[in-house]
């Protein structure tokens, strides 16, 4: 996530610096083009840049709009695992007692145990999410239980399925009721939920169609504004293709920065960040004392 | 779902070639009858084509939407599918205990019973969705049960009404109690939405009149594009017209290729891999060893 | 639900007919006022027919977004009866057991009961929303509760209050218990609010002055384009002004084809092909052999 | 709510004859200014007009879709309170069963008490959206309890609370168990959310920043469309700034029209006739016999 | 929320003043480069400021879209907790009743703790969201209470903590079943999902390269204009640059300042407002007497 209200010159440059020289050497093509082979049979007609550049707003708009509802999607998604863990950890802490089969010490331990073990999903499901190879979720699980869960395709969703033993022990235990028991149920549930969810945006590949043509055609459009422009302005029109280009150009990379918010990238949704905040807040539940830090900024520009 | 990130000059051709030459072979028509016909009593007027652009912008723009939504909405339908599925499998291990009425051995054979044939519901909504003849789910229930759902109209909904049962037999006989019954009750319900919504958006033609006439006018503006061109700059003008007519028609086709999601289309929804990874997922939580490999992409190009 | 992929010439004249008459009528009008009249004071500023055809996109696209919404919401209203319907079936045959106060017999036929006044409450919504005369629903529940239901303002309302009497009896006598009462009442409630969620769309009329001004607003177009083209290309301009206008007038009208989808229209919700597939289905789950035959296309082209 | 297809022209004129005649004003003034002072410095440049006019319809088309979006969003909380009050009514009547504590006679009383407190929980929140001074509720409940919850802030709020109490009240007396206990909450619960939707929409003022900018930049539109065509067609151009004009002011209008769909407008959402439809089904469904007459329309008009 | 409906001289001015005479100056120094350096190598192409014209009008529609989606969803949540905030009172009011292990002194004391803490809850959340340094909260729940939860790192998170123990410990005293149990524990469920939902809000930085690019294409749409029209109008382009630029900037400035809803800005969502009134509501249903006043706007123009 960016934070920085105005952009870095060095990000403009590492952005949008590719296209810029692609675009500029382009367009010279294109005058050179009009001026020795194109002007000799014909004048390009004005109206072509004009129909193009009103059908190109159209398609980059709709690329965008795509992309930010992906962003906006992925981000609220976490937002509900922020909610969702914060009412597991409590309904974990405040609805559990002790009973005849299960005393007080026995207790404390399960609720450090389901709440650590939530954190450990959430690690692992942000390396599944970022294709990462770090593991972090090691530390909140028993070895055992590592060694178990990594074995699975899907270690997240092993590591659901303890939770779900958990509160089936829980309530055969009768530490909750089945009222309580529902209600927790439907938080393993959801955790299920948003992680399928995660899933869907990381793994659907945005239709690689539109992306292509969209690109190609903002591409033709340069290529004609350069040459109409080049038969009254002559060498100049190389800047006009060039400028009008790079709104373009860089219009659409901006919204395809979005379309794929779990990658490691400024512009994606701050996994590092959200995951930590989680942790403190339930290590805080916990009445831990060894409470990490949150994540900082990288330069004051963006978190991760 | 395509997933390399470039697309192959030979999709490109097989995808936009008939109507690029469709679009030429018009191109050239309409410079013809201009010359010889209507050049001789007027001059075709050049607001046209920029006022029949914008509004065509608008209407691909329209179609393209709608379409891109529908993907989108059958994308998520099945990413519900998945997550249901795990919860179900979850459940059905995890929640349910053996009893005076259901000995330890019978429970892991209705255990086994409930995951396979939830793989058996999602092979036969696949087959029913994607109107193939090819029956996959045969191998996940038994013979007679196969033999009976095959009767129905509705292959899926008749092997939900067996899953229904089966949660009843499990209340009945204690494995499970009526806060557990309500949650796995609710999991048949999600399985029989899912598969209602998936069906509305296959058997829900995308009103053919918008496509239609959509089609129709990207036509009209492809010819009065060349007429008015080559009222400047004579036969180049089939070339403009061509240009600017494939830019609308790709950008139409494009859209097209998602309205349907459900067909068997490198575009479409990859049901193939997503009820496969659900399959790969199912098995391991039940402990199996023969577990089928993932679905591989075609020439890496795309996964149906 | 047009299901043809080619619209008929039949349809389109009959769809668009009346409209081409009067769009080349008003244009030779408007050729002979700007001929006679106008040009004898001033020359038609050759702006305003630019200016007003990109506003009118906007609103042309705008009404047709809210129409092709309208439509989507009822199809997917009626896609929720579906799941519903058949969750309801399956809930009421699975889950009802014999008990002291009920015998088998007739638990069987309170079964039967339930499942068939379910067929007849969908026909009597459908009859409500088409604001038809004729009466399916009478076939499906006995005369004297036929007798009762037609007196009530609103019958499938009344049709739902027999189901909600009938589903607290199979929870006094046994026959289920809390738990699945709270699972069938859901169906009831879930019945309610789409049977209402229907009535709002059937209901609610579209902004009128939305149609009307945008209607407006394109024959003014039409005039300003026929008139600014006349004033270089003489009596041709009523071909031009009729063309553009044709767009526009066909792609208002395609979107208005929409705005009230429960109207027995081709470009309608099909309800009798979803009330009739519903009914096979539910048949079918109770075990019946007298299976109607699902609706049949009219001349291939659409599904009422 | 709008219901005839046409627009009476005593409606356009008292709904846009203000804004045309300012129109025409200013139209005039423009002329006068661009004749006697503007032209002696400079030719008022082409292009703006054209330019503004794009932006302008996006402006517009905002602004629109924004209001329907509002009107639309508060007619599907109608919907949502049609439904939810007749699923009270039918749960209050099936599901209640006289008990130890509770005679025959008594549940008689407290269903017919349920039912029309509703009644006045409606009226009153319609009081309240619609700022009136007229109390219709006063009849449905008793005078002591009238007097008591006309003390509260938020009365249809204080209503809901004798709501709860008498749910709470069949619960302890055993009219109900905890499972119907859980389902009529629901209600209560859902009418509170349904009441505080509407008090969201009813108060919170549309950002007045757009609608006024907009204005403005209309008028602006307007004075340069006159100026430009004044140049070539001199005090015609009167009639064409006005007329331009006329389009884009109405089609604002239009839509402002929709952004408080709570006031007591004929496009407004129909609260009376909502009302009242509730009121019927509900007496009905207690068996009354006098029920009132459905709400008319004005005119054929419109209904309130 | 603004709620005058014009808009003040002194709001404009200091809300579009910077960007007016930013705008005058960029204009003045367009038009002398373009005069003494631009125009001597070539003709600036008029086509330019029309393409950029389009494309930005699309780029800002999109920009406002995003924004306005923030603000109306922000006051969508914060309309949620209003409902849910009276039904936590209304339940905890009406479905508590006094057992053996609680007296009625003891009931009616938690019912206050209850209704106060929630008090204190949404107080916390204004403060965090808002980034405030005022503690309003601190009177509604004890000291010892406050004194615990400020040392946590997200207090209201910490309250909710304490309104899950106090419904873990009515039921356990059995002031409440374990049906009322699920409906309280859902409520507090909610209070935690708004409270993440509204910090998502507060939290997520609207992506900061599209207002940063959308602000700089203006920049650069505004020269060209100015610099097309100085080439037939002289100095008198300055004037239509920068009115051309002040349309796009003022509307993407009115934009911008919905883009953080909960910042205490006249444009925000109005939580001094909303949290008042909760505590209003929630007082008189306890039946308290000392209720404050509602929040009063700041001169009739806005309310926080």
């Amino acid at each position: 996530m960016l934070i920085s209200k105005n952009v870095r010159i060095g990000r403009i440059i590492s952005g949008t610096g590719r296209y810029a020289a692609l675009d500029l050497l382009i367009c010279v093509a294109a005058f050179l083009v009009n001026e020795y082979v194109v002007s000799r049979y014909f004048v390009f007609p004005a109206v072509i840049p004009t129909i193009l550049g009103t059908a190109l707003a159209f398609f980059v708009g709709f690329n965008n709009n795509q992309s930010y509802d992906r962003w906006w999607e992925a981000r609220k998604i976490w937002g509900a695992i922020v909610n969702d863990s914060r009412t597991w950890a409590r309904q974990i802490i405040q609805y559990t007692t002790s009973s005849e089969s299960l005393s007080e010490a026995e207790l404390l331990s399960l609720r450090r145990i389901a709440v650590k073990r939530h954190i450990a999903f959430l690690y692992a499901l942000k390396k599944n999410l970022r294709k990462s190879g770090v593991s972090e979720h090691d530390k909140f699980i028993d070895p055992e239980e590592f060694a178990y869960v990594e074995k699975d395709m899907n270690v997240p969703n092993a590591i659901l399925s303890y939770q779900s033993k958990l509160v089936e022990d829980l309530y055969k235990r009768e530490a909750i009721d089945g009222f309580q028991f529902m209600e927790m149920n439907r938080m393993v549930v959801n955790f299920c939920d948003e992680m399928g969810k995660s899933e869907r945006i990381a793994n659907t590949v945005f239709p690689t169609t539109y992306n292509y043509y969209t690109r190609s055609f903002i591409w033709i459009f340069i290529i004609s504004t350069t040459m109409v422009t080049a038969n009254s302005i002559g060498p100049w029109s190389v800047l006009f293709g060039a400028l009008v280009g790079y709104v373009f150009l860089t219009t659409h990379s901006v919204g395809q920065a979005l379309v794929n918010p779990f990658e490691p990238l400024p512009t994606g949704v701050p996994l590092d960040q959200i995951t930590r905040t989680i942790e403190i807040n339930l290590l805080q539940m916990l009445g831990e004392t060894d409470i990490p830090e949150p994540v900082q900024s990288v330069d004051g520009e963006y978190v991760l």
